[in-house]
């Protein structure tokens, strides 16, 4: 709806916010390209602005009503998305690189979103190839469309709890599917809800009264043409959530539906049809690496995840002016710009200095993994007994010291990083005041779309379990003298050379001495929980918050060390330029010294810094690294280089036009404003005229 | 829409929630009645128990539609709530408190909410009797519906900045007011989008070419029987929010409106109109003590506000089981219940606690208030400059020392609570794993609704240089010799005298030295803080990070004092049983202790407790309190006593019918299971079928 002449023709108060980020900008010298280019490689951000192009030409991917669509119109929407996107996918002959490009920018989730990455994955790497060609082939030409059923109403992390049974009947050789009771009820599952009309359902094997555990198994739960649910399944949305609304996560009951062998997928284990016995799994070390994998894309994706709110704060943050400098004299002009204030850097910048410090973990957990799958390829390494998604707390059986040392770190790093990006991105919003509140800062939605992170692939909590037994394990082989060689036993060696001298690390002088703090400190905690544990004989569940900060501590450790490693690579010193580089190393330092600041017990009572040099690190050095990181803030978050599109910010906008686009939103874009009302308590009128829908531009 | 048979034939697993939320009340003997009746009186919890039958009893109060609803369906159910409200209000006679509770029971801001709070309170404060009579009668009536409009898309905590102009006109005796750049729009002002038609807005005043800052005008900016907007005005709704999206927070801009010299509340200051003169404000003390009041206000109610969430996630984790204890025998039956697990406890019982530590300090704050008010009113103490809320970091120029005290105190507890309430809720949500994700887990609405408190009243990192001020000024005239006798220059004095020996308190044996290790530290950082500005004269910027930090441990002494106190009440002593007694004295230990641990950096280096009592805080003390706790924690949120219709949360139920409730909700109510979607991406058809008009009893 178009405001009359007099509103068209207001400004915002001077200074402008286009002017205000462009005299920010000019503040740094740092090279947003070449930056850019370092983290993401030309070739990516080239293919990124190719595919941007073709989805701002298509009407189904316009943006505007986004913020205020209910839940019907959002699934809606997101489907008529997710169906174009996939038609794109076709005609452009996209690879998976450039489909997740697209989602990406799209951003949000869509109801193929679990067909396209569980269904398929699953079918693929369990199924075998007759399974293949009957399975998977359809899926992947969406002729079936699929979701991976296993979470259950009353059963999450515990996979090994799940209900739902899949009992083998000799007679017909069939399974039947059936769920025995309410908390049988599969819940959570990612397009089930209106979706999908196949599902991977993990059940219990049943053989002649005995349980084997869970397994995946492919069922048909909806008409290929009427898409109705089949005889004797309950299926459905689950309902409104926090977040992730576009998604349509659902529940199924089974009531004894019965399918033919061929449904168990039966790459690594199997029913025989003719003795009707149970065949062991064979090689399941993949499916394990997946789970590694799975992770470790999250630790990558979580420096990303973080930076989009750290560039909408930061670019508000410039625009946006409050109060005047109190010392600064009574007839100062104007007021003063956010970013100045030490407060706000305090905030935002050690978050700024995450983003990168995550970004470089998460590509050096790929690297890893990468180098590890070459060298199991062609080994029988990595056999371990769980194979299912999210698993629990059980012992981890592995043959491969790189493996269980990869899966240990990317549990905690998992775990670490989502926890950062999500609190992080928290922080982000509320630092952008009380517009920060506003659907249009952009933040909001984001975060509550994100948050699920830090409980699928293993819950935060549950992780730190992992990681304290791993680190444990360790312990006790590095005092046997039987430890394989790695920097977790490293590190172990070096604290007890010199745990009885104490370290006192000059933390203020020198990077290696602060990296080697943090390597104290994990140790350190790794050794007492390990005296509790095993001397003292503590029970595990006594332990769990000391395994939980053990977590933390050596996952921030990792993190620490992989930015430390970063800046010393030949291809940073080769592609940046001195400015920049300086600057990154500045963001390493505010990173550390700030986490070790703020976890300055652990580190005065495991003797690893001395009192006196935290004190110093907060007042002095990180306060002093916030002034010097300043000026190049925004040109950083520029790095992060997300298009306006992608961000659909007012207050990240890159050319700081922040209150003509709130406004805009608001005034023109907003169909709340279609409705007068009767606004007087004794009228049962409520609307006296409706407009609303002049607002909308439904498909 | 109703399931099949054998759906409803399914119950969840044993053990059923119902028993097992039964055996975990019977685990404790503590009265939940007489903690009930000792927190809230009698009176009110019959109050609350009268008017809940009656809102129930009302079609349009009924909830089952309330997580589904979108944004315009959300605000038009909200209105003709707030209608009913008020007729229910006329028709019952029904007190402010009573009304208020109706409010609260229904749980969702509503369109009438500023106006039925600042506007009234504004007129009624200040204006003249002949303004009540023209203004504050209709009002009172609902014949007109105002709001209050301060802040402004430009500018938020800074009332200074405002833009609006209100310019004396002497021609014709009128004011004009005018919004002269798209910043000076009104903005988040609540229900200005589309209920008001009367707005108090807060504008700067201009005579003869002269600005004497803001002041507060009448303004009619909607037709009272079209409700179209009026000539000049340009007024909407700001669009969808993170939260509190059942309220139509405004905004509003002024074209050159008219008004007569009658519409500028002129209690305090106003413009003679023979003499064209402004005439200074005369006794503004009361609107300052309204401030306070408000602030007092938000700490009083954060402790009900967090315990909402903890009552959630205690009674969820009483029901929900997972996994087995790992020292369990290997042939142990079923899984564990949540609550069993410490790393749990560690996360909900110090919520738990600061649940109470809130609500006594909210009661002794508003005691203080109460007291200081009846000493105000026959003194002229307490003038200050500054009338308007919201107020920045002006100094505060204050007769009374009693009431700078108070001041200082509501804004640092009003910082403090605030933040933990809002965290504290994010942190039980999650503590529900998956399903605290759910709407229907009822957390996430309610956290989302109550994020703008954080914001509104000072925002919480602005008033904690409200704080650090009044801190530095009381440690100045200590040192001086001249400070006035409160609390606060009493620990100040204490530290002083003591300062060069250290402290180290046993904050492990003495409850007592567990307060005065909290005053210890506030003191030592205030001097550190007045050393840094008076002495090494560093910039009021570069301090505001140790200013928060100087706030925020002031403001936990304040809490944990007021906690302390109330268990020395005597009424404490005379309405509660030994266990009861017994209960409150380990929560409170475990706020204080847990407290202290996290902020142990601080307590070491003031040396106010020796490194080795710390460690020993959290290892032995806080883990055994959790202990001793937990068989209570399920009582102690009883006695919070919210009915479950207030909660409206599946997870929550006093009954522990969880997985029931959850089923039901996502199975039964929910809309989008009666949309039949066409999956496949081939396809131009989103919806075959749409049904989801059924699940629907809209008013």
């Amino acid at each position: 709806m178009s405001p009359p002449q007099w509103v068209k023709d207001l400004k915002p108060a001077p200074p402008q916010g286009s002017d205000l980020i462009q005299a920010e900008r000019e503040k740094s010298k740092l090279s947003v390209d070449k930056l850019s280019n370092f983290l993401f490689t030309k070739q990516v951000i080239e293919r990124q602005e190719r595919i941007l192009k073709i989805l701002q030409s298509e009407k189904v991917f316009d943006k505007s009503q986004n913020y205020f669509d209910g839940r019907i119109d959002k699934f809606k929407t997101a489907l008529a998305r997710a169906k174009r996107l996939r038609q794109l996918q076709v005609k452009h002959n996209w690879s998976r690189d450039e489909y997740m490009c697209a989602n990406d920018l799209v951003s949000e989730p869509g109801p193929y979103g679990l067909h396209a990455s569980m269904y398929l994955t699953t079918l693929r790497d369990q199924g075998t190839p007759e399974q293949h060609k009957l399975f998977l082939q359809p899926a992947e030409n969406y002729r079936a469309i699929g979701c991976y059923a296993q979470t259950e109403l009353g059963h999450g992390s515990n996979v090994r709890g799940l209900e739902t049974t899949a009992t083998w009947n000799p007679e017909d050789k069939t399974f039947i599917l059936h769920s025995p009771h309410l908390t049988a009820s599969k819940w959570w599952i990612g397009s089930l809800g209106r979706t999908a009309n196949h599902a991977v359902v993990m059940a219990q094997l049943v053989i002649d009264g005995k349980t084997y555990g869970p397994h995946p198994f492919v069922c048909q739960i909806r008409d290929m043409k009427t898409h109705e649910p089949l005889e004797g399944v309950h299926v459905g949305d689950i309902g409104p959530k926090f977040g992730y609304n576009s998604m349509d996560n659902g529940f199924l009951l089974l009531n004894k539906v019965k399918i033919p062998h061929i449904n168990m997928l039966a790459k690594f284990s199997s029913v025989d049809p003719e003795s009707n016995k149970y065949v062991k799994p064979s090689s399941p070390s993949l499916v394990y690496g997946t789970l590694t994998w799975v992770r470790s894309t999250i630790v990558l994706q979580s420096g990303g995840v973080l930076a989009r709110g750290v560039t909408i704060a930061v670019r508000y943050a410039s625009v946006r002016r409050q109060f005047q400098d109190r010392d600064a004299p009574s007839d100062a002009d104007g007021e003063n710009q956010v970013l100045n204030y030490t407060m706000v850097q305090f905030r935002l910048l050690p978050l700024l200095a995450a983003t990168f410090a995550l970004h470089f973990t998460g590509k050096a957990m790929m690297g890893l993994y990468e180098e590890n799958q070459k060298k199991m390829i062609n080994s029988d390494a990595g056999k371990v007994a769980d194979t299912n998604r999210g698993a629990g707390p059980e012992e981890i059986h592995s043959g491969s010291d790189l493996l269980a040392d990869l899966h240990a770190t990317s549990c905690g790093l998992k775990a670490l990083s989502s926890t950062t990006a999500a609190e992080g991105l928290e922080v982000c919003r509320r630092a952008c005041g009380g517009h920060g509140y506003s659907s249009f800062g952009g933040i909001g939605a984001w975060y509550a779309d994100y948050l699920p992170t830090c409980s699928w692939e293993g819950d935060n909590f549950m992780l730190s379990q992992q990681v304290a037994r791993y680190l444990l394990k360790s312990a006790r082989a590095v005092l046997k003298g039987n430890a394989p060689n790695n920097d977790t036993t490293k590190i172990f060696t070096n604290f007890l050379q010199k745990q009885d001298m104490g370290a006192a690390h000059d933390v203020l002088g020198s990077d290696a001495d602060l990296v080697a703090a943090f390597a104290w400190r994990t140790s350190f905690l790794t050794f007492e929980a390990l005296k509790h544990r095993d001397v003292e004989k503590n029970s595990w569940n006594s332990l769990l918050v000391d395994f939980w900060r053990l977590s933390t501590a050596h996952s921030q450790y990792l993190v620490v060390k992989n930015f430390y490693d970063a800046l010393q690579s030949d291809s940073l010193q080769y592609e940046l330029d001195s400015t920049t580089i300086d600057v990154l190393h500045k963001l390493f330092r505010l990173y550390a010294l700030n986490t070790l600041e703020k976890e300055a017990s652990e580190f005065y009572s495991s003797s690893a810094v001395t009192v006196r040099q935290i004190q110093l690190a907060r007042t002095k050095s990180v306060m002093k690294l916030l002034e010097e990181i300043r000026p190049h803030a925004l040109r950083l978050v520029d790095a992060w280089n997300f298009p306006d599109w992608q961000l659909d910010s007012s207050l990240g906008r890159k050319d700081g036009k922040v209150y003509e686009d709130m406004f805009h939103r608001a005034s023109e874009l907003n169909p709340l404003n279609g409705l007068t009302i009767d606004p007087y308590p004794d009228s049962d009128v409520l609307v006296k005229k409706d407009e609303s829908e002049r607002f909308k531009s439904k498909l």
